[in-house]
């Protein structure tokens, strides 16, 4: 199931629009609400948004920090943060996952501003 | 299912902390994402945070407008704009649900803001 979220922000790392295809579901209804932006529904919509954002040329690292998963059946929500490259996360981010042909696919999207950056786990020290 | 969605909205615009908590799951795993908030995870974090916030005084109606509502099995999802008392949706959100006890009860809300407001869909004109 982590595979599948980890799959999300190495495509976007990547500029792979291909692996983002292939991760988003193919029969499920999805949706995806990016920072800020009206709500995009079906696989067209989606995808299309997608390739448009993974097209640019000045790509960068999204990074998952902190991700929680909870399993309802077969469908999964992940939450977590959002960081680029190396600096503290600054937004929220919801995935929901659906298992479609034995596989853990997308189905939904929302990521939205935190009022304050959150650092990298791994540079937390023991005082919060 | 949307009448299960419309129970949050009409909780928390009437105050009724009683009523949400009845409205999230009490098995199920639940977490919440407020509007630049860090992520609340489990019942205790949840309902706190909905106790402290709905017992204001300066109550407003949260209005949800053009709720999509998408069936996984035993779980949904429902993403829709927010929106308070007779202004624009400010809000982009989305609500998880999942069957419990015959019931649907919310295990997720995660609102973030948009960056233009969206007018109330009674509002909107035939030009876009």
């Amino acid at each position: 199931m982590l595979l599948a979220n980890a799959s999300f922000y190495r495509a976007f790392s990547e500029g792979d629009a291909q692996a983002m295809v292939e991760l988003w579901a193919k029969r499920a209804p999805v949706a995806c609400l990016h920072p800020g932006a009206e709500l995009l529904l079906g696989r067209d919509a989606v995808l299309g948004a997608w390739r448009q954002i993974l097209r640019g040329d000045q790509g960068f690292e999204l990074r998952c920090d902190s991700p929680t998963v909870r399993v309802f059946g077969e469908t999964a929500l992940v939450q977590c943060y959002e960081a680029t490259d190396d600096q503290p996360a600054h937004l929220a981010a919801t995935n929901a996952f659906v298992l479609e042909d034995g596989a853990w696919r997308m189905v939904h999207h929302q990521a939205g501003p935190l009022s304050r950056p959150i650092p990298k786990p791994e540079a937390r020290g023991f005082v919060n």
